[in-house]
């Protein structure tokens, strides 16, 4: 051992002499662990209680991977088959077996990775393209490019782990045989996958970029941070999902920072892919915070990085799990690993945020690196501050002016309302829809996704046809359908052009939250302004919504407005009619996908309807009109291999109609419980919502309890200014207020 | 203070010689909580975590009742309306206030109970029948005679609790106002009601019993005890349910035990009911085992009182929940009141059964008299033991010769067979049906009831019509439905004559839980045999459960067999066809509420479908004929007011056929989570099921994994005796063996 040392040490002034001459001052680990970080971490051990069990079940984890000994099938299967899935286990535990090495100082993991390298490094060179074609950018180990990228984003941080554990001639074996080509094979050679602004291409430019860190290449470095050099694509060719390749010509790590990072931190695919996409932003970025800290990479857009984290951890229900905003798994929550590093990574390269901590504390996790270590130290002592999510306005586009997210909160009561831009490939139809929570729970849902991720036997694990004939359609969503067309007639390229515009935000006032947003360009000719308030009555159990949706057209149109509760139907006021067999509701746009499960004729007054769901009572009170009618749905027809979930959703249909208002206001109310069999406040304390005035200028709706209090709640159309002052007479009684709506 | 005590001990000293002089040695509380509980329960507080959590719970509950002040409204509502759920608390607080009036000794609860009971008196006296007439037995606090003496079963207690703080006069008062003629209209005013076997009587029985024991009334206690005296019923009569009145003319408290109970414990109209019935049974016993100890109460029958209580834990779910046999709420479960008053009670006077101590610390409340002290220092004293559920067999009837439900566990699996009797007027067509549970969630279901308890909007709360014609209807259940009809073609009257018969059962062997049973008159001519084994193989993660189905007839059928699996279609082996627009599958006993869905020509070898439920993928191998059909159906047509659950089922129909055997495996197996979005295990380990031998004398199966390991299992199908010698060739290989069944 002595001798070892010796030796050690010897080297180590050679590779300092060498590499001071070089310009190659870099010790290992340096990328994500550092040298440092691995002294205080060992100095903390066994005294860290965050750290020391996430130590210990990965210890567990790792052993358990190693006992069964390294497998490195020829690649064969998609996602969900056990090539793939193979293949992303073997990066996922390398990546923790360096860890386990620096941190454990036990050579067996350093001998595991090596040996798993050396089996790819042989295994690579001769490896042809992928079998499967699906993808626009086939990988090698994977099906597609994509996953080729999730590898080595991992295995280099194994590899710099061991960097120093592999002599020379290993290194140039490995560096020459895999991580170049394999770098090569996801940038140079597809440059359709990477030369482009895309949550795929910043997977791509992470893993180039932190091998090139380790390798100390600058040429990979750059052509991770700025694109391909000198390169020039296609501006009108397509990827798999519909979207542009590269319109712009943009590419590189940094441009993916700029471009789909509104200045609030917000991702413009919506949170599932930011949560997929934060882990190469923020890996990638603590790499270069580490080996080349005068990029200050932290502070690239005015920290928006780092900003982007607490928008992300807003864009969660009561729950934390993510809104389905675009294409979003539900289910996926801050407890994702994605997010663990997230966390951990804004805690310390930010301002040491204690909120963040107690994010940390849920997630029971922490980065098994210097992060992790700040994070458990600030737990440890007791720092923890609850992360309290708050109504929060989030603008769209690289700077913030291309609509964007208001999530407005209220006692248990979330809502989320979407003014945003296109949102990318991932991006649905859906102009001023929202959703909404009760406790974590939905009560009016949005679709999401309609894919099985990584569930081989649906399609393979990926996008499924459903997703775009349902999911992505305007009708799969709680905003208006204009003549049974998705907005922009579901064509991206148009849709891609433009974004809803706010009017107004406010959450300054403790009984009502509100926003406001206008969108013209969906439909050419008409007009949505749409209006969504959270308001606190006394007399209410729970806030309720108030909803607002006006539109104007130039000319007569059928509008389709539906709400998909959530949950069994528990009363109507309304008399409907249900068919002896269900036929489809229409042909098109999503229409297909809906069976009509009831219909009724409107009363000309207030159509209500209450649900339950997990244990809460719902009821909706809208606005309706003699010759409106409502239909029942449920989701399912024209779905011949069962893809998609046979919820629920009642349809308000207008016909006939230029400019109209749907109004109307959603209350979670009451409980039941099976096992104590109570149902608590199961009616609706709502007797009646009237509008009194709709004009150009001013929409006015009073809201009339049971007990016969009521409220005036009026919005001014045309001037959203908060200094604007405002005069109406309804019912011979003047009304004055300044800014853009009264609430009394 | 002083004064006072010296005045009350006068008075004490008074009653005493009184009740001596007149046999009235009565002394109060002595119902429930006794004096001498009383004593021991206040020398404890403070010391009994479970004790003291559970009264300051009950505490503050009851405080908040009084501050809002008494009301005892005018009756007018169904379940889950005011009037209804307003006298419901009352009684519920009052019941607590008189606890807490004697643990606490607090006059302010004695003072409230007493101006309750005095509004009721002077209510009770010109009180009408409760306005709704729905019910076949009218209460006048409630709708329903039931009701009605749930309130004097729980005021009973409380009057009982403030007996000597009211003088003499008042509780004179009391008692022929209220207590008296209350006592008379359940009973002698309500015969259809109070005179029979049910859990109704059972009720009322307990609320004349204990009103009697408390005002030592010797009269009421008798007709409590042995029924109204001299009172015959026309024994054809039927209540609303569709159950007979009185058949045989048996009624009272001792009847309603001697009957529904099994020797086994196992109530015969199932958990639900036996849940619902266990307090009257359970709190009316414990006052006769206070007041009148000589009648031995918890002996009778062998102790079956307290028998029941263990039956009833094992008839729950991994998560404490009651599985729906019959008409049954899902998601009832331990957790609920009554099985708190039934854990306690059977830990005090059954035999300290240190693993009741365990479900009494998962319920995390006791009662709060002597048996909830007991459990209190049980726990606190660290007796507790786990609550082990194993594979049982609970036999049905009087005797236990009325077949029976057997349960067969292993590892995370539960299989509910159920061979049982009719199950009164609340059991269901579904003879050898079963339902399949993994990690306490359904894989296969059983509907369980159409109703929404106690929720007002939906039918009055009461059973909807589609309980009639949907949930008890055999096509609801996994059985075997023949020529679309239910057995004993959904006839009370007939279904109540017939049980089917234990076969065999053998939960001996660590690697096979197996039972078997026959039903030869659910269809005259038809005999159904089926036997349902859990097994362990290595090589799977979980058992697995086998099911054969043989059914043999005089005459040629069409049967339908239905696999109500919970959750989404992953993969199905056979190509099938979805419709444009979905149609009902049939007009009559259930089949007006399924749609189609799908339909497929089954393969000639074995038609396999998979699907996800919670997290877990479930694989069906089912063995079918070239000329069977497979039809996907959807709960809900016909369904007008949105009753019914939309839930899937894979029906397999098989027509023009005699004899025949349905052979089918079902695992669970491996998990996917969409935090991690890992699948794991999500396919079928098992490549084939083959049936080797089908005879008269002989099932064999051959179940071959896909790892080409196979196993044989053959069942003796006319000899289930353990001593058995068999011998059976099958492809020139001898097998030989002894008992019912052979697995190897």
């Amino acid at each position: 051992m002595r001798q070892f040392s010796r030796t050690s040490f010897f080297a180590f002034l050679i590779v300092t002499l060498f590499a001071s001459v070089n310009g190659l001052s870099q010790e290992h680990p340096s990328l994500i662990l550092t040298k440092e970080g691995v002294r205080n971490i060992r100095a903390e051990l066994g005294n860290i209680p965050l750290f020391d069990a996430t130590l210990e079940r990965e210890k567990k984890e790792v052993d358990a991977e190693i006992a069964q000994g390294i497998n490195t099938p020829i690649p064969k299967d998609y996602s969900g088959g056990y090539t793939h899935e193979k293949h992303k286990k073997n990066f996922l535990i390398a990546q923790k077996a360096g860890v386990l090495y620096q941190v454990l100082q036990d050579e067996k993991y350093a001998k595991y990775i090596k040996e798993m390298l050396f089996q790819y490094e042989a295994m690579y060179k001769d490896l042809p393209l992928h079998p499967k074609t699906r993808s626009y950018a086939r990988g090698k180990l994977f099906w597609q490019c994509l996953n080729d990228s999730n590898w080595l984003v991992y295995m280099s941080q194994a590899y710099d782990c061991i960097y120093n554990y592999l002599s020379k001639e290993e290194r140039n074996t490995l560096e020459n045989n895999l991580f170049k080509p394999f770098a090569d094979h996801i940038s140079v050679d597809s440059p359709q996958f990477y030369q482009r602004v895309h949550n795929h291409s910043t997977w791509g430019n992470a893993a180039v970029g932190m091998i090139g860190l380790v390798m100390n290449d600058q040429e990979l470095i750059d052509r991770a941070l700025y694109g391909i050099k000198d390169l020039k694509l296609d501006a009108k060719a397509k990827d798999d999902d519909g979207g542009f390749l590269n319109q712009d010509g943009k590419a590189g790590f940094l441009a993916n920072i700029e471009e789909p990072f509104s200045p609030d931190g917000y991702y413009n695919e919506g949170p599932y892919y930011q949560r997929y996409a934060m882990y190469p932003f923020l890996i990638f970025a603590t790499g270069l915070e580490n080996v080349k800290p005068e990029l200050e990479i932290f502070k690239f857009k005015d920290s928006v990085l780092l900003k982007s984290v607490t928008a992300l951890l807003n864009l969660t229900d009561a729950d934390g799990e993510f809104f389905p905003l675009n294409d979003g798994q539900k289910g996926m929550s801050y407890y994702a690993r994605e997010l663990v590093t997230a966390v951990d990574i804004a805690y310390r390269y930010g301002n040491q945020d204690a909120s963040l901590l107690s994010v940390a504390q849920e997630q029971e996790s922490v980065l098994l690196d210097d992060s992790g270590l700040a994070v458990a130290l600030g737990v440890k002592n007791g720092k923890a501050k609850p992360f309290e999510k708050k109504s929060i306005n989030l603008s769209d586009g690289p700077e913030g002016k291309q609509g964007g997210v208001a999530i407005l909160r209220s006692k248990d009561i979330e809502l989320v309302f979407k003014y945003a831009s296109q949102g990318s490939s991932h991006g649905h139809y859906d102009k001023l829809s929202y959703s909404l929570y009760a406790k974590g729970e939905e009560v009016i849902q949005d679709y999401g996704l309609a894919r099985f991720v990584n569930i081989e036997q649906k399609g393979g694990g990926n996008y499924l046809k459903e997703n775009k004939t349902w999911a992505k359609q305007t009708i799969a969503h709680n905003t208006i359908t204009q003549n049974e067309a998705s907005h922009f007639d579901g064509k991206f390229e148009i849709g891609s052009k433009y974004h809803s515009e706010l009017y107004f935000f406010d959450d300054s006032k403790a009984n009502i939250k509100i926003a406001s947003a206008k969108e013209k360009n969906a439909y050419p000719g008409t007009q949505m302004h749409r209006t969504m308030a959270l308001i606190t009555d006394e007399d209410l159990e729970q806030p309720y919504m108030l909803d607002l949706m006006r539109v104007t057209s130039n000319k007569v149109n059928k509008y389709d407005f539906p709400y998909y509760f959530k949950g069994q139907v528990i009363q109507a006021n309304f008399e409907y009619q249900t068919p002896k067999s269900l036929d489809v509701l229409g042909n098109n746009h999503g229409y297909q996908h809906l069976f009509v499960e009831g219909a009724a004729k409107a009363s000309d007054d207030n159509s209500k309807l209450s649900w339950l769901n997990e244990g809460e009572f719902h009821t909706l009170t809208s606005v309706t009109h003699a010759n409106d009618n409502l239909i029942f749905t449920r989701i399912g027809a024209n779905d011949p291999e069962f893809n998609l979930r046979r919820d629920a959703g009642l349809l308000l249909r207008r016909e006939n109609t230029k400019n109209t208002l749907f109004a109307s206001v959603i209350e979670a109310h009451g409980s039941y419980s099976p096992i104590s069999e109570l149902a608590i406040n199961s009616n609706s304390s709502i007797k009646k919502v009237e509008v009194l005035v709709d004009t150009d200028a001013y929409t006015a709706i009073r809201i009339t309890l049971v007990n016969d209090k009521s409220k005036l709640f009026i919005v001014a159309n045309n001037n959203g200014s908060k200094e604007e002052s405002h005069k109406l007479k309804i019912n011979n009684k003047n009304h004055t207020w300044v800014g853009s709506y009264y609430y009394n």
